[in-house]
């Protein structure tokens, strides 16, 4: 991705750290995409009553994905509260659909990744919302 | 809107009042949609360099309602911190969306009528939260 | 919805038909919301193996109109060809979407409400394509 | 990103060429990265003013990007139909998000980068369809 050089070239860069803020920009997109691709791939399987839950919560945690990735994007006159809280969001999101893909990881390969993603996701969360200054 | 309908034909209604639910997803619906049209408003405006902030604030704001009114609408197998996280951040988004236009509400009738239409959605949030089992 | 006033309170409408644009955007709105709402219905249901391609196409229709439901809102500076695909598309996505809840329509009621919203929004989405000028 | 391993993992793969659907997935998501944050930059310009229209495109590129990424994304029971005329929304919005950044690619480093990605995003977009079977 080019976001990294995006955040760059911003004339007001917003405070936190740029690399901190890159990396979780990074994990929720690709968790938004993995967790698409993770409950369209559980609709698929031929046990789908088994992934319901797993259909739901991944299909949640992309939406909120995709959304703190655009929150943690714009850096003109933000809000802090509003990203604090859509990030905390995330990562609750995250571990909710983490948990349930684990629980799949050995029969299905896709919820096994996306597992990792949302960890990953976790963390990059975790680390952005400590380099906020206050 | 239809969604009150809509969840009152769902074989597995979630906890919580049913009343309260369509409430705050009508709600966020109305305030993604004024929000959307706030900023492109204030965008449209010989004085676009007083509203920065307002456009921000609308943009973020119009992305968490709707993601909100989507997690709220969805009543299978949901994980319910999931929904009290995504449901605060709502609350902060629209707060921050409705100070900023409140300011600029004597110039520009959209920034009046965007900052209502926030107001009633914090309440709507706020009232489907206390509604929530547990 | 309030985005009636919001539009009217727009410093440069748009070109087109104001009405036949607040209809477009309460359609999409409204089946964008029923879209979500039906395929999280299917998905609690006994029979959820019988409604897979109906709660793929509600998904990808979800998405579409939400998308569509923006687009159609903002009015500064639009490109004209992009509202034509994007609201082309849109009516592509209610008709796959509608054409599958109606095979449902008599076992589920989520499906046969949701297929009528569908409707609506085809037809309001095509009576605003008409009304663009050019 | 791991979309890759993701949709070699979906039990049911979708027709056409898998590397062109995994490319197309990776650049819609680059690019509603750039536009979000090339949308953003602008706002934090001296000189937004005369960038409104670098804005809406942006803003408009960015929301149709993220939609055509999740449509492409998803293999189980698609509708051809609605992945075409996503696809091809995409490519306008592309296009015209473009040539406006393309006007201000000389002042602004974040216009330069961003005409770079929908470039890309339209090739991506383009090669997928051709891909596509029928």
């Amino acid at each position: 991705m080019t976001i990294r050089e995006m955040l760059e070239a911003h004339p007001q860069p917003a405070g936190g750290d740029l690399e901190a803020r890159a990396r979780c920009i990074e994990a929720c997109s690709d968790c938004a995409a993995s967790c698409t691709s993770c409950a369209d791939a559980d609709l698929g399987e031929g046990d789908v009553q088994m992934l319901v839950r797993c259909i739901a919560l991944c299909t949640d945690c992309a939406d909120v994905c995709q959304v703190t990735a655009r929150i943690v994007t714009r850096q003109t006159a933000p809000e802090v509260a509003t990203v604090r809280a859509t990030v905390g969001a995330c990562i609750v999101a995250c571990r909710a659909s983490r948990e349930e893909c684990e629980r799949h990881a050995h029969h299905h390969e896709h919820c096994r990744i996306c597992a990792e993603v949302c960890t990953r996701c976790e963390l990059a969360c975790a680390e952005f919302l400590a380099s906020l200054p206050g």
